[in-house]
């Protein structure tokens, strides 16, 4: 029984893109020594949610938190991500599932993504 | 003559998925007040990047700054943008356009939306 972080990401063709979210995943971990943070992808990208839910169940983790690594709140966040979220509440009975709000929705993300513009000028 | 900066993000059908960006754009615009400051988008929004740049173009902006709003460097920074970029630099040959590295890649940024994903377990 225990707890586990997954960094929820939209996947791309490139493997190239998904960089900054294994550092996130890294970043993460090394403040959560005792929790599993693990990446999964919404598509195009390896592993997708349910195999990482279904992997962490099987580890006897019963609670799990979903963060939306996204910027902003799509179709994706409102629509697939629940759908995809109910299927697993389904499929994992014994397993509690929240999701977090989207990163991109943050005070402190967007103040320093705002940081970032500014100096970029 | 002026300098100008874009925010540079995707787009999605849903109106709903630019609240962070327009958050970001007010947020960037407060701390420059002195350069105009707006969004534009690769797709499904408006403005498009050439739509926004010609406009600035007519303002005599002749040095327009753009930060692509992007966590990953997926496509379309890496093929899209530069093929974008370049078509203006063709059709505004009084316009200096320097590009930035993506949001995502900022290390204060990652550090931000690691507090954030720390916080939501």
């Amino acid at each position: 029984m225990g707890r586990a972080l997954i960094l929820f990401a939209h996947g791309a063709r490139a493997a190239s893109w998904a960089a900054p979210f294994e550092r996130l995943r890294d970043l993460t971990a090394a403040r959560l020594p005792d929790v599993p943070v693990s990446l999964a992808f919404l598509e195009l990208m390896e592993p997708r949610l349910p195999a990482e839910v279904a992997r962490l169940a099987a580890q006897r983790i019963d609670e799990i938190t979903v963060v939306p690594v996204f910027l902003g709140q799509g179709g994706h966040l409102l629509r697939d991500l629940p759908l995809l979220v109910d299927q697993l509440r389904l499929d994992h009975p014994g397993v509690t599932i929240k999701v977090a709000g989207a990163v991109g929705e943050d005070p402190a993300v967007l103040a320093a993504m705002t940081d970032y513009c500014v100096g970029s000028l």
